[in-house]
């Protein structure tokens, strides 16, 4: 998908900015910026990472070409200089991320940027609209395969999407959490997210009557036949009709045939049940019966609770759009900038709203993991060099409430944090979908069961390391003295 | 933006259909399809149409490469016939189409496609999603313009957007809708969309002190510059130190430099009437105060009725997500079929959902407008071959309760619809982005105070001329017939 130049995706700020650095001479200066979040969308308890494929393909293919380079001049405030420097401009810096399928949390940094000051300033943009919107999609198909207990959930929203990229990364980033497919062609085509579908009531609108419809279709694909059952009525037509058609053309007894019927209106729950027994009844215990309409998380959760018969879902609108909250708040903010000598300066933005100021430095993020049970404990932001020793016990303790402390012993940890460009070059494995969503899926059996519930989901824990927490208090120390010295 | 090929941007199901007609000799059975949408999203009295432009582009582009082919011959259920008929395939239909901007309501068509079965398959989910996104973003953005009663507002949520298209096209829908702009940078150089930005937090905390960045930005941008003055303290710090800048570099007496502070948390409608006196004070009427922080048509309208000091508004994630309310609910449905004498069938969509049963048979909509004010009086949906002769009084009723009557007159009759593709050929001339929005504003213009509020609005009238609702009863009457035979 680098057939697009998506180099000026960005803030016109960026642009700005960048002219600024480079036209008081501080083009080279490295800085230092951090991607994480506030809060999961859903007041859910984890988050899942997505999007980093796209931010390296975007990353590899930035340039600016000249029909650019003259949109900009033609803005009549950016210096020559500045627009010659543009012709050359590369990234040539580092960025670390956590790899795509990861849980994630509130606060901590999930992708660090080092770069010089006008490179990293430009690719803000478009890295926040990456892990914005799939970490978005990816964290509520997450919630909604969670809720479909192992039955299949297929997404299907392309209609609804927010633009093409919406419905064609919204459904990798479905993929990823857990769906088992697309209705997207394109998106099976470029990522290989499996895509299926059979018929819309327009095509049993076309035929004389709905049994023709069916009819005809099984016919036509006699492996594999998913008849659409409501587009009159359900149990008084569509599903006489698909036994009928069944009958007719494969029998009670051909199990390589793959049958089904979808339900996409009415009460599903009252429905599909008289449907599984009127198909079991007619000898079609192997017919699956699919539903789509509406669906979400809490839809599906209910449908399950009031016995619904149902083998998989399609779900469509809420999921495309995480149309119950449709936003990731990803940010990016200045952590640390870095003089010739190598020497690093923490920086902090500080707020009236204290869950608002940023953590400085550059730093790294250790997962700690239970040996016994596998399942993740806590996670630790550290300071970039860092390492922590898993064979002592470790003190762990809440940033805002110091006091609040704990030791674990007997863990393991991980480094959440892989380097994906060195020097400009990219030094990542980009891993293909399928092992991302295998990762995926195995990440989360680490997490307790608190932490994913639905509603009121246990707080996991993101702490600072010690020394991370000294460099921080250092400076918000400073800040105040300076403030009052001011006053 | 027809550098990708988006043929395969479509449901599996339009291509599982496809093959289907065209195995059962269907492939020249011409169809009927409407689009149009049940409410309107934030339950508004009005949406805006956008979105038409990239339909057009997409159909132009048409087209199966041989890689699409060989995609859905890895499927093994498409027949080899049908894959050579792609080969060749183009769009050769009509449609008829509202121009982007157009003021619209529920249940009316606003897109009309007449074409072979395979082909108005196909393209249903494209156009479903460009008229989904768009006329959503549209939509969401008419009601924040209104908000701000003539004051700027610019589209900032590019970083939010779900996709690039979500920012790039977002920006677009926005623009149509009356934003004054965006920050999206290739939106600019696309689209047109005027394109602007100064700095962000960070490039404040790359220098020593808030008033060194201020400075060095005035220094480098001395025609134009707005300072973000909320980094530490917007009161204490922030407009003391703009203030000083602007002093340093302009004086008070430069009226030719274009000066402004953004104020991007905090109180805004305390802060702003702060700084706005604080500005005055030092001489500086002319500077603007520009607010930005999850604003958005509620926020904007109460921040006002606060007497905040706001000359422009930034809006961000809220607008380019339509954030209250994510999905645009468009859909595509059969009206009619054809046959080779060119004798069109009527079709409808029965639901126990009264309110989801479809209009059948192929319409056009015309707008009434009083004469004397100019206002839009109501849209009436009619045959395709009914002309409605406004030199004439017109009684109109309401498809529901059809005893509501009313008789109409010294009113113009406009078809709403244009043209856009005849046989596969485009005989529409696409209008420039900012004709779509002048086009856009004059047509709110036409609507009641009543329709366009953002609580309880008014029910705007769309009706059904006698004749269509004649048509319509006569294909209920006979289902009602047939299931009572059938039972």
């Amino acid at each position: 998908m680098t057939d697009r130049n998506y180099t000026l995706l960005c803030d016109f700020y960026e642009l700005t900015m960048g002219n600024g650095y480079f036209v008081n001479g501080m083009q080279d200066q490295i800085c230092y910026f951090d991607v994480f979040f506030r809060r999961v969308p859903d007041n859910g308890g984890y988050a899942v990472a997505a999007g980093l494929q796209q931010i390296v393909e975007y990353i590899l293919d930035l340039h600016f070409e000249e029909d650019d380079i003259e949109f900009l001049r033609g803005k009549g405030i950016f210096s020559e200089d500045f627009l010659s420097y543009l012709r050359g401009f590369r990234f040539t810096g580092d960025i670390w991320a956590v790899p795509e399928g990861t849980p994630i949390f509130p606060q901590e940094p999930i992708l660090t940027v080092r770069a010089k000051a006008p490179e990293a300033q430009l690719i803000e943009t478009f890295i926040l609209l990456s892990i914005n919107h799939q970490s978005l999609i990816a964290t509520k198909s997450s919630r909604i395969v969670r809720a479909a207990k192992g039955r299949p959930v297929s997404e299907f929203g392309s209609r609804r999407a927010q633009g093409a990229d919406g419905a064609i990364l919204g459904a990798r980033a479905a993929y990823i959490a857990g769906a088992a497919g697309t209705a997207c062609a394109l998106s099976d085509k470029i990522y290989g997210v499996p895509a299926g579908g059979t018929m819309a009531h327009s095509w049993v609108q076309m035929f004389d009557s709905e049994y023709e419809a069916f009819d005809t279709y099984c016919k036509i694909y006699p492996k594999s036949a998913t008849l659409l059952v409501d587009t009159y009525n359900v149990l008084k037509e569509g599903v006489p009709n698909a036994i009928k058609a069944f009958d007719n053309n494969f029998g009670r007894d051909r199990r390589d045939v793959s049958l089904g019927i979808r339900i996409d209106s009415g009460d599903i729950a009252y429905l599909s049940r008289r449907a599984r027994q009127m198909l079991d009844e007619a000898g079609y215990q192997h017919c699956k019966i699919i539903a789509s309409n509406s669906l979400d998380e809490l839809t599906i959760r209910d449908l399950l609770n009031q016995g619904a018969c149902i083998d998989a879902f399609g779900v469509g609108e809420r999921l495309i759009t995480s149309e119950s909250e449709p936003v990731f708040g990803g940010v990016y903010k200045l952590a640390a900038t870095e003089d010739a000598r190598g020497n690093i300066t923490p920086k902090i933005k500080i707020s009236e709203n204290t869950s608002k100021i940023t953590n400085p430095h550059f730093k790294t993020v250790y997962r700690l993991f239970d040996r016994k049970t596998g399942k993740a404990l806590a996670d630790q932001i550290c300071l970039y060099n860092e390492e922590i020793d898993d064979e002592k016990p470790l003190e762990i303790f809440d940033p805002n409430y110091t006091w609040k402390r704990k030791t674990l012993s007997d863990f393991r940890a991980v480094k959440l944090m892989k380097q994906i460009f060195r020097d400009g070059k990219l030094v990542y494995e980009l891993p293909p979908l399928d092992r991302i969503r295998s990762y995926c899926a195995e990440q989360m059996e680490t997490l307790w069961d608190e932490v994913t519930r639905f509603e009121n989901p246990h707080d996991y824990y993101v702490d600072l390391s010690e020394k991370l927490w000294n460099v921080k208090k250092e400076l918000l120390d400073n800040k105040g003295k300076q403030r009052k010295a001011e006053q």
